[in-house]
């Protein structure tokens, strides 16, 4: 057994049966392995981003970390920036990245770069294979370091020799399953938290939850809105969450906005910020005279759980605390009608025909930024769903962590929500989703502008821009056409310039399986 | 003047007086400023691998600098694969890349990384600016770094905050070009290393020349041919070179062939390896069983001159000291008849059709890898042209470079030659090359796999491919539509199946000026 042979047993002994893919000479062996252990379901990507975008995607989606398989230092620098938002959001992974064989580091070849380096920047493990002996162990401590809480992002640097060579001891040659834990999983909130946050909620004080992590799911938000029915506290998560689960039937939270003046206005009567695997809301960017601390610099900070402590526990326990474990929650109810829009595209419009036509189950990834500016508050009814938020704010988020929800939900729709400036960073996943025939409709909404930077470049006081700093948030010019993109990536698509019309291709593509295309002209 | 301002300005002073761009919010600051100076010429990128890709193949044509602006970790992070490739092909540049106000570091918002982390394994320089009265004497380092010899990647990190302050003291109000210098320029190569190359090549025993660096530029490729001319010696370069002047009226120079046998067998009867600007021939990747070093191992090594040596002092010394001077190099001479050729489309018949349709003073970016085999050696005799490679292997080379190319050389004609599954990795490129009207014809050779990998996977001994294996080198289904892709972001594309039509669709693009695009189907 080599040690390419080693690694793929390991994975899937760990139960890390999906590997994202975009191989390279050095990583042949990897390959070649894939013919004798078929469980591995190996999905190519195009560009290194939509790998590791895609492992992330299949972590929120599943639970269960990928791995991912990348070419060298380049090939994973490609992917760093995806694997940055999967950080932030807590997401899992096993990057296993080739490397050159040991012997030929020292010649500076043309790939050789110093990848330890790149790798340090986004990897909670790092270690290097220098045998094949080595690689069980380290496949095991990379799936539980991926598997703990908070999930870990493990990057395993496998040498060519490491991977051709055969491995010299027995113990290697044969499942690995008996080593591999299912990870840490959380540890139990702290008490004096715990007593602390019923105290607040208790004072008769404004206090308001700050919701994050897992938090934001079904059974923690039911916890959730009966403190709230309880106390009467307020609730907000984050801006961005890796996965709320939300829709008709379940308790919802408000996000917090995204705009530091209407965030600061929104906490600015609670003397309580309760935590909830969230650190205390801060500014997604600093701008001049503006503070990057949200709540009132008066409010008291309680963090009832971190990310490595229980959030259903902590939950339970307050719940119990101000006495609300029989409270009823106010669910969101559907509404017996839900119009479709008519006349023009625009944020509430697009809004409505998102909320009318999202399926029961659907998955939602949303890097809409300005355009779908309504689309949460205004979906909270729909049928029950998943939205899942670029958490890192690297752009071009939506399509690659859309493809790995889609591949680890293959019953499931997924809705890929994104900007045309968004898109472009990473349009290679539709190759994948058509490919790989994954559900997945692609709404892409066409402003032929960086609008987000024509907000924020009043918000940063840089003034009024003139002609030169209009040219580089200007992406028109000439026009994306994403229709032409899409088909040319093999995903059947679509132009839609009015309500009636976005309405009419959206239900079609709810209607049918595989992926397409919506571009949303505004 | 605020930080971002002096930034600028200084920029312009020190010569750099392009940016290729990808901003965002953190960069807003440096976007107003250049309203107020026009002299910088601003190209945006809806992809950082586009931006710092451009940087690269405009330094090589230009030979001056350009800058980069880019948006934070993540938006450094997608750049650096191109950034690799720019080192490894020795081409300065100024990276400036924005960061949060220093006072929002503290609070891990979404887009807080280790940008620090990120840049240094690409940075031979790389300062944090703390002040915006940092930023002069910062920004005539960056410059000075970027114009040494070899040219550095210059990295400076600009928070949010020494952008958008003003600066305290007047010394950096003024124009800074008194303090800018044009780099350090080569040192003179050793005298021992002129005369140990000098008694090899008198000695009789078989010596080969081995050419890299500015080795492979017009004048220096005159010295070269005296002293093969004179002395018998072979010569080869890099299998990959940064920027090789050739074609009809020059010397040449045959590439070290890339396979690591036939590069041995090439090698294997010369006592004596003399190296320009090179290092010592080795291996683009590892293999089980063969070396990294390709020369003969009882081989002598001499280095004539490095990187940071002048290499046309060091070939006039050595052809001085072998007696060459007055020698009569061989040139390529164009044949009376280049006939086009007919039929099938295959390595051969597009390299004729290149060498016949190649105009003067074309600027070629090849990354055609196996469809491009014969192409380099049967354009040997074309019209004068540049010939730019890959030398850092990090795919997705091509578009970019061709981009950055084209805007330093508005007069010549660029042929970005590239195939399907390389282009991938950067087509957003062509959207720049459209807004900007550049003069860029892109040539995408569609065999609808990663041939390269097929090749590989039998060398690196992984035996034959089975389904699973074969699925990650085909990237057919769907095949990519290259009309498509092109046409939707703005290029006008054709595709061709036969020799006829290649040829045809490429004497018409190397007769109109603008950027169009050529798929070729395999």
């Amino acid at each position: 057994m080599n040690g390419a042979e080693i690694l793929v047993n390991a994975l899937l002994s760990g139960g890390v049966d999906v590997c994202f893919a975009n191989p390279g000479t050095s990583e042949m062996h990897f390959v070649a392995a894939l013919d004798r252990y078929p469980k591995m379901r190996c999905v190519l990507g195009l560009f290194e981003g939509v790998v590791t975008g895609a492992a992330d995607g299949y972590f929120r989606m599943s639970g269960k970390p990928a791995s991912t398989l990348l070419h060298l230092g380049p090939g994973l620098a490609n992917g760093v920036s995806a694997i940055h938002n999967a950080m932030k959001a807590n997401s899992g992974m096993v990057n296993v990245v080739g490397d050159h064989a040991s012997w030929h580091l020292a010649y500076d070849a043309p790939l050789t770069s110093d990848l330890d380096g790149i790798a340090r920047p986004v990897s909670h493990w790092l270690k290097r294979a220098h045998a094949p002996d080595d690689i069980a162990r380290h496949a095991v401590e990379a799936i539980e370091a991926a598997r703990s809480r908070p999930p870990a992002i493990a990057t395993l640097i496998l040498p060519g020799d490491a991977a051709w060579n055969e491995a010299e001891t027995a113990f290697h040659h044969g499942e690995v399953k008996g080593e591999i834990s299912l990870g840490r999983g959380y540890s139990a909130p702290q008490q004096a938290a715990i007593d602390a946050a019923a105290k607040a909620l208790k004072s008769g004080e404004p206090s308001v939850l700050f919701l994050g992590g897992e938090a934001v799911r079904g059974p923690a938000m039911e916890l959730v809105g009966k403190i709230v029915a309880k106390t009467g506290a307020q609730v907000f998560s984050q801006t961005f969450c890796a996965r709320a689960e939300r829709g008709a039937g379940r308790v919802s939270a408000a996000r917090l906005p995204y705009p530091v003046d209407h965030a600061v206005a929104a906490l600015k009567d609670y003397r309580h910020v309760i935590t909830v695997q969230a650190a205390a809301p801060v500014g997604f960017f600093a701008y001049p005279g503006k503070p990057s601390l949200l709540a009132d610099p008066e409010a008291e900070i309680h963090s009832l759980c971190s990310l490595s402590e229980d959030p259903m526990q902590a939950l339970e326990a307050l719940a119990e605390a101000v006495g609300a474990l029989n409270a009823e929650p106010k669910r969101e109810i559907r509404p017996a009608e839900m119009p479709l829009p008519t006349g023009g595209l625009n944020p509430l419009s697009i809004a409505q025909a998102l909320a009318a036509l999202l399926p029961d189950n659907a998955i939602v990834v949303d890097e809409s930024i300005t355009t779908g500016l309504n689309s949460y508050a205004l979906t909270a009814a729909a049928k029950p769903h998943d939205w899942l938020m670029n958490m890192g704010g690297s752009i071009g988020f939506a399509p690659p962590v859309a493809t790995g929800a889609a591949v680890a939900c293959p019953d499931r729709k997924v809705l890929c929500i994104t900007g045309d400036g968004s898109a472009m960073y990473s349009l290679q996943a539709l190759w994948t989703q058509a490919r790989e025939g994954l559900d997945v409709t692609t709404i892409v909404y066409s402003n032929r502008t960086y609008q987000i930077l024509q907000m924020e470049f009043a918000g940063v006081g840089a003034g009024k821009p003139g002609p030169s700093a209009r040219a580089m948030m200007d992406i028109g010019n000439p026009d994306l056409d994403w229709v032409k993109l899409g088909e040319g990536m093999g995903v059947p698509s679509v132009k839609v310039t009015t309500a009636e019309e976005f309405s009419a291709a959206l239900a079609r593509s709810m209607a049918e399986q595989g992926p397409s295309l919506i571009e949303v002209v505004l």
